[in-house]
């Protein structure tokens, strides 16, 4: 029961075995990564756009970040960043070692006022303090709430007035999307977004992400970054079928809501249980809640899977992620083993 | 018409499309991945071994040097090094700015004097020198000639005898052990290399190489730079699958005898030619040949692709590399158009 | 009105006037160094320690912690630390990108529980996670605090049981050591210290401090990281004989303990006055103040020199410094002019 | 017998002495610092400059390279260049690990016409190759041999040409200068010089380099790389009062002058010799020589100093340097010992 642990949609497996046939140019002088790139110009209606592509949420995270961060630059981002929480130190070593600077969040959303605040004396130019250079925020958030695009604007227009740029993390943007309803362009460069790393893989792609700089000046040195940290694949036509089956023709948004839908489902049902806590705004995919040792033990005897931690006090604080192909069945059979064992 | 260019074999993608079937764990914690594991250290008779998997060679072969090579030690390789050539400096990126020392060498093999001399007078402990640390070597060779295991062993023991570890870069290793007819082990561990990347890219896949630690211990770090560099996909088994399938029942063996048969067929039918020279040892897949103008202009008329530079002579200097997939009949199709260009 | 804003105490430069006569071995090989060296080793009763120089107290840090700290490790330290606010990020330059894990404080001393917590989940082993690797505290603090022996033995039970290595900072180790009336031993290593930046150049030098592993094994790369960090001098005896002179006879006790005595009388007179609030504890030779605008503005005509910001509501935030050859006269002049200014 | 083992000129002490007086601001915002500065800008004439000071060659060169190659970028050098045999890798390291590329040379000159090649077919834009970024070029020669104005603007037409900028190290610009007789912009800036790395260590102050960019567009970054480097002295003016004293008054000149005077005495003493050879031009203060053993042993007993390895036949290959406070005394002094050797 998470999105990292699903396979492949069927379209886009599909498209995969038809793009490896026959023999194209290699590194991404093919016709499919061609197609694909146009496919993200158009869906994002920036056809001045740079796009790239590779195998991993990481990859293109800490490849965006380089980009626009020097060595002696600061990031700015939610203490639950992914970035910091979850990838070894990969910005610190795209990067040349710049800072993660951290702040306080609520649901995993950075406000406008708190970045504000810790922009304040930044020190611009002061060769003793490191630089801030970038916001990144995820949408959505670690803690599964999304940001609005009038949220977003907010926290752009407060970094960019301070001359950073704004780095969103879109690994679960499909989700995002579909829960918010509007168009990719206004979820992201028309809420000022200088880069998105746009996800696929969460969402039923085998391992591909875009990296989309909205302003190509930014874009000039990535494809030395992408080639020198091992990311462009040589037989890249794999990646960009995921990436063109996936928003060719609105596959990421159907899969997202789905997941979406099951997500709300499970935490509807969650909450309707005097056992158990929902903790946070199930905006996507992801689902916190705390509950008892019982449920937890009903739960995983009935064959659900989650990331969960012992809260201390004999509760555990679960963390459920439904993916693309999560079922309602699957969800009730989940919400039956949690009455269950809470009775 | 380079290896690079072909899709995948049929067995590989089968074992693609299988495993991504259902859910597993993630980030390399699965099923497929643990077989695979074993596929490799059986294969290598290396139960210790420490094997790893990633998208890409130039992954592969910088995370294998990072880890044996410290920021102020060097590499020894030959001139002719993928590493230098065209990694965009990679082996300096993730090794953290280590040195590259670049050998002269013959069909880009380094011969166990020339590699004796240059560690000669390495300055050991002397801290305003970089101290060497490590060899590596390309089998089969940028230049298309294999080592034989008692090259291999020559090699190794300059270089452990003067404290350095041996990497050999095996984008090409399958082609290699074709040709010489010998166990893996005897091409890599019992010849004295420590760590292999393993390639199965070019071969037959679609993006997967393994990096194997013969001896573990050195391996301890390997992990965290795997993730840091963004290179552990979150859906590690479609990578395990490709190895799996490959080296799990003789098919690299297979594929790459073909590869090396088309090649030596192609060389031979080129050296035929009055018009054209033939400029290497075909050991491999690779044919570097010399031909003039008119006979280039007929091969690629005949839809034959390789890259090639003028030689400033009116001729040009071309390498021509054969696929697992390349026919015999394409073999033949070319060199009637060489043979019709040069008349 | 700052330490660093001073120049040299007498026997100091009189040292490097003698120290750089005549001929002798360049790079460190010289005969003051080794003198220098054997001074160390016996102030701190540790004939075994490692002992290098450098000029700056960045170099000292970054490189002390680059040792000790892999580039996918994490260094905890108070939030207030000079390594993070005042060093354009030196220590993710010279550990290649490590992390720094920013702990709450009071008057900038790390709390042995605050510590602990914050090891505690710290996904030992977990190759999506930094690993923990180094505590560094400042010895006496940025907010002019000193560690008591024992508090610094507690926070290195701490570290150690976690595995991390302990660095102290200690820039002003100088003025903890002529507070707390203990042994270097005793305020070092004998508390758990593993390696010491031991500042000179804040004390009465030009630009010499000194790194100091009581642990030799640890030091191996030490040499290879200052030569390419460009921090090993071609007359190293300029810098080494700053250490000689201050530390072979008891001289930088003596001068820290008369900043220390002007400090305190400042803090003491400040505090008397109505017009003025002390804020830290003045263990050393900082005084924190907050006051307002007269007092701020007669401070600086009597040619008081401080760094302050405003604090929003009229009123100032200061940090004053004494220096080694701060008088009784410079300090109660500062005094008369703060109270004239309050008047 | 090196000019790193002389300590300082007394000029350079007097103004050493003199500027650690007194309170003045730290970090370079001294008025010492500002006067230096304008002493630099005078002589180049070049008043636009960013001129900054540290405490080593190393350091001035690889900080200044860093600012003129990016990660991905290689520098071109002469394989004899001190940057790749003698800095432990600090370019990689200060770059982020950018390439060397060396080329072969005559007397430590490298030859436009080997740059031409060399830089031929650099496969711009081609992300799988490093992109040339600059040209680094020693003045005098790591051999002993000064560049002639016209030689620098013939290498610069061809670095410029290609895109790369043009680094001097000029450890022993002075010596140059003094040999050559034309005026300093005439050796470097109006020759095409782009950033110059400008020795006062080696000619007679203790540990002061100034690193130069005519193009102040250039230097952009250098302040916070210096910081973060851990080479801005907190007690700057330490440095800049040797720069002043050394460039203010023309004591470089007067200084380099007679360490060239000595060794070209000494180079034409050695080579009436028949037991000894001269094996380089002597255009500044280093002397090349092959002799038998006993002319070593002679010299050695009678004092000199200088290093030297076998050469394999029973000859020693030496490298013999004058320093600015050699004597004629001193060298007629090693020419009577090497000549009692060779009897």
């Amino acid at each position: 029961m998470s999105d990292n642990c699903a396979g492949a949609a069927p379209e886009v497996l599909t498209a995969m075995i038809a793009a490896q046939k026959g023999r194209d140019r290699s590194y991404g002088h093919d016709a499919v990564t061609a197609r694909a790139v146009e496919v993200i110009r158009q869906l994002f209606e920036a056809p001045e756009a740079e796009v790239f592509f590779v195998a991993t949420g990481t990859a293109a995270n800490a490849l965006a970040l380089a980009t626009i961060c020097p060595p002696w630059g600061s990031v700015y981002a939610a203490r639950s960043a992914h970035l910091d929480v979850d990838e070894c130190g990969a910005p610190g070593f795209f990067t040349g070692g710049a800072t993660l600077r951290l702040l306080d969040h609520a649901d995993g959303l950075v406000d406008p006022g708190t970045l504000d605040r810790a922009l304040t004396g930044g020190r611009a130019g002061d060769v003793h303090a490191v630089q801030p250079a970038a916001l990144s925020i995820a949408q959505i958030s670690e803690l599964g709430a999304a940001y609005s695009p009038a949220e977003v604007a907010a926290l752009s227009a407060v970094a960019h007035w301070a001359g950073l740029r704004v780095h969103m993390d879109g690994a679960r943007f499909a989700n995002a999307v579909a829960y918010l309803g509007c168009t990719p362009a206004d979820a992201s460069w028309r809420a000022g977004v200088d880069v998105l790393s746009l996800g696929a893989t969460k969402n039923g792609g085998l391992g591909a992400e875009a990296v989309i700089f909205f302003d190509p000046q930014l874009a000039r040195d990535f494809g030395y970054r992408r080639k020198r940290g091992g990311h462009l694949l040589s037989k890249t036509r794999v990646v960009s079928a995921q990436i063109e089956a996936m928003f060719g023709d609105g596959l990421w948004l159907r899969l997202a809501a789905r997941a979406n839908a099951t997500a709300t489902r499970l935490a509807e049902g969650l909450a309707a249980l005097p056992e158990v806590a929902v903790l946070n705004r199930v905006d996507g995919n992801m689902v916190f809640a705390r509950f008892g040792r019982t449920v937890d033990a009903a739960m995983r005897a009935a064959g659900v899977r989650y990331s969960a931690r012992p809260d201390g006090d004999g509760m555990v604080r679960a963390r459920l992620v439904t993916a693309f192909d999560t079922t309602v069945e699957d969800v009730d059979a989940a919400l039956r083993a949690a009455r269950a064992g809470g009775a």
